[in-house]
């Protein structure tokens, strides 16, 4: 669910002379001899990552925070730098606060008591995952019903399969939660896609096994930090790319701050529709010049709210909340307290429509605190000491997070432009990546293959190399999902109601059969 | 249908030390003594307007064309220059082309036979102008259904009017030529306002009484050329603004060919999208920073056709094809011989999903002269004597044609602050029109708009003064559409299917009566 994105923040990154690569990108480069120049819209490194530091939080993550089992590469990255994971609490219960009353819960998703709304349920995320199955996460416009579900909008897809009001409003959250987007906003293919890339409905929801299930120790800007520090002034910042020509032998680049880059390559490691940023000499083709004005950022304001006291690991709720209120700013938390309890924080998401009509509020109006408090029962939740926010909707250089989403009939259109490359522009950023795209993890993904496109373009690594596996991380094992017989095979509520016809006129049929036997109406033979 | 477009082409006009528009808005500016500067991307004025000259063609109207009744501002700046405007021919006959055969028709759309099909047809269009009639032209969110109806794409309201399979066909086309994109891309909340604020179906898809009525005698550019021409060398070409920095008293812009310009207000003449071209300092606002990364441009290629000889008129038609067959390249075509008869051409329109999927072909692969001859049933349609084209995806400074559009979604959240000033940026541009917005008319409007409401901010007129109604043209008259008893009063298929289901049981219960009459069954008074 949740959970960021774009692990190298850069807004752009070039190589004076050889190549061309963001601090990951870079990174690789220069172990293989190059020279790489990073150039960075920003102040700072970490793009839609940002650790926050004050004497208040010690530190905070303000922006791409979480990562689980499965997304070995940044795990591997992280151990590189000696920076240390820890779990995000999930101890005590979670709370699902729903028509105005809180159901402590354990596991992925809040359980369902009613029998309907339970194989509704069931059904949804079984159906979800089965069409995901049908898409490949590395061309997802070639999955047999990739146009159908293309012009379909996830509101649609929803409409047809759930059968109850529970499973709607669930159904809303998910894709609120997951990609920051409408349902009716986003193509049902594009978000079934989404998911199954990041390892279906558990894994991508999960804190526990899933996408959320840790943290780093120091926070998240710390790998965009370390790998720039060992890049020194290959590196440079406030430095946004207005200008890319290429219409001599190499790219000439220029930065707002009136420098001039020349590289034999360049790696574009921005969200797609920031390549309107720049200016392109000659123009970009066709289908790429209107790719990046069709797949905008989602979003999302990231709110901390700190407290003197961790009131709600005493109440026995462990901090995470799902919230199902239409007038609730905030409708998923995680706990946010560094591992050793200290700093009792609670993080909470403003998502989506919520956030557009929040945007505008101060942070008075919004009434965060309110709902939490209402949602665990306590007074304190109304006395914070301290707090942080983070609306990356309106941030230049992002446009939005956690990432871009395709409205319907984008990705069957133009989505095999999207990493293609452009004479000597190559593409990363996480929105190219092909596991955990949207993540920190799709980041490494795709700044380490368009590094490796740079070289096999350069003759120094075969065209087989570009793409690599990422063993498993010893430290953070995956564990499948095991799902019963009964989540397997239970029916849907269609397939109920179509059980129960037949079985009625099975049982009436058995009934006539039955008087017309006793009344001595069938010949006996 | 069809048409574009920002008569006033500037990618951003910007005034040294007074005001800001594009040559139009300047021309404004200029009359009430400012000093404008219009600062344009491109090496010529006319945006998405462009007349090409050369011997084969005279000239030739590669970007927008069509102008018709009821666009009134366009004719008063037209008849200022003395540019006269001539009839698109349409004496012959138009063909529908449907099923691999030609049917020959006279008035706006292609008539129907089957009368299930006239009632799905009839109920199509009528159904779209009742919507219509709900959606306030200046704030479309305000509609009483807005939020229900722009969760939904135009697909699916298609899918919920028309009950045959031809009905379908017929809504396909009429979005794909009126806002070159796909009924499943667009809001349709968002489309039913597009087509409103032209008039109504009948005012935007008609040649004669509609918006393809006539075209500039000598090219639409001339417009943007004469006012350039007044301006001199407050016009500066090749200049692409990359920067708006206002964080001073003054706003200061930085064009690409290394200038800087200082002005007290700027005018942003530009498609939305295409604001992301600029770096802004300090960032824009939220909502409008992620709006410019919703509205992408429509997918459309020019395509136009030369003959030795006007050879369809003698066969009795006048060159307007309407060609309903998912194999050709072209949907819509108009006769764009010239007024004299000299230089007879035919003009045709690739769109949307096959304008993404031809881009990539040569002209010859494409088979344009194929289906004509086909429609026509003409060899001589094989034998072009020339060809001219214009795709205007691959346009850096369009980002595509004739407009941009919106999404599922994004008018509700995001339309109110569409031409919402920014400190002291202003918005122009076709698309933050009113009234034919995506067309020359619109950006007229739009253009003139703007610049009175910087002449207000300077206390230069009053507040009230800022929108104004244009009197009508007295050489182009508009005449309403008269529809008749029937149109109006004719069911839908779905009515009619229930005023038989009614029927059937008034006279199933007749029936029933009139037999219990005479068997006696009934107690007689």
């Amino acid at each position: 669910m949740l959970i960021e994105t774009l692990l190298v923040p850069l807004l752009l990154f070039t190589l004076v002379a050889k190549t061309a690569p963001n601090v990951l990108a870079a990174k690789l480069l220069k172990a293989s001899g190059l020279s790489p120049v990073v150039l960075e819209a920003r102040d700072r490194v970490g793009g839609r990552t940002f650790t926050a530091r004050n004497k208040e939080t010690k530190w905070v993550d303000l922006g791409g925070a979480y990562i689980g089992p499965t997304q070995n590469r940044i795990f591997r990255l992280a151990r590189e730098y000696g920076i240390k994971t820890y779990k995000v609490n999930e101890q005590e219960k979670q709370v699902h606060y729903v028509k105005g009353k809180s159901y402590p819960f354990k596991g992925s998703f809040p359980p369902m008591w009613n029998p309907i709304v339970l194989l509704d349920f069931n059904n949804l995320w079984r159906t979800m995952d089965e069409m995901g199955t049908e898409i490949p996460r590395e061309a997802p416009w070639r999955a047999p019903h990739a146009e159908e579900w293309d012009k379909m909008t996830m509101q649609e897809l929803i409409d047809k399969v759930c059968w109850t009001r529970n499973d709607e409003f669930e159904a809303l959250l998910f894709v609120n939660v997951n990609v920051t987007s409408e349902p009716h906003e986003v193509s049902a293919l594009w978000f079934l896609w989404y998911v199954k890339q990041c390892g279906g409905t558990m894994r991508i929801f999960s804190t526990t096994n899933g996408g959320q299930e840790r943290k780093f120790q120091g926070g998240s800007s710390q790998i965009s930090e370390c790998m720039a520090r060992e890049l020194g002034d290959r590196v440079k910042l406030q430095s946004p790319v207005y200008r890319i020509d290429q219409t001599g032998d190499t790219v000439v680049v220029e930065t707002l701050d009136k420098q001039t880059y020349t590289a034999k390559y360049v790696i574009v490691a921005v969200p797609p529709s920031l390549n309107l940023k720049m200016h392109f000499n000659p123009e970009l083709p066709s289908l790429r010049n209107q790719l990046i004005h069709r797949v905008p950022m989602g979003s999302v304001i990231k709110c901390m709210v700190y407290y003197r006291e961790n009131f709600w690991r005493k109440k026995g709720f462990c901090g995470s909340m799902v919230i199902e209120e239409e007038g609730s700013p905030i409708d998923l938390t995680l706990d946010d307290t560094k591992p050793d309890g200290t700093v009792p924080c609670i993080m909470g998401f403003i998502l989506a429509r919520k956030c557009r009509k929040l945007s505008e509020l101060t942070r008075e109006e919004r009434r965060i605190c309110e709902i939490y408090s209402r949602v665990l029962g306590s007074d304190e939740a109304l006395h914070p000491v301290h707090y942080e926010e983070k609306n990356w909707c309106e941030e230049e250089y992002s446009g939005g997070c956690y990432t871009a989403y395709f409205p319907p009939g984008i990705l069957t259109q133009y989505g095999k432009v999207l990493r293609e490359p452009v004479g000597r522009l190559y593409f990363a950023g996480t929105e190219t990546a092909t596991e955990w795209s949207g993540y920190m993890e799709g980041a490494v993904e795709a700044g380490e293959r368009a590094a490796r496109e740079v070289m096999c373009a350069m003759g120094k690594i075969p065209r087989t190399q570009i793409w690599q596996t990422e063993p498993q991380c010893v430290d953070v094992p995956a564990f499948p999902f095991v799902t019963t017989f009964w989540e397997r095979n239970l029916p849907s509520v269609g397939g109920l109601l179509k059980l129960m016809g037949v079985s009625t006129f099975l049982s009436a049929a058995a009934a006539v059969g039955l008087v017309a036997c006793k009344k001595g109406l069938l010949p006996r033979s």
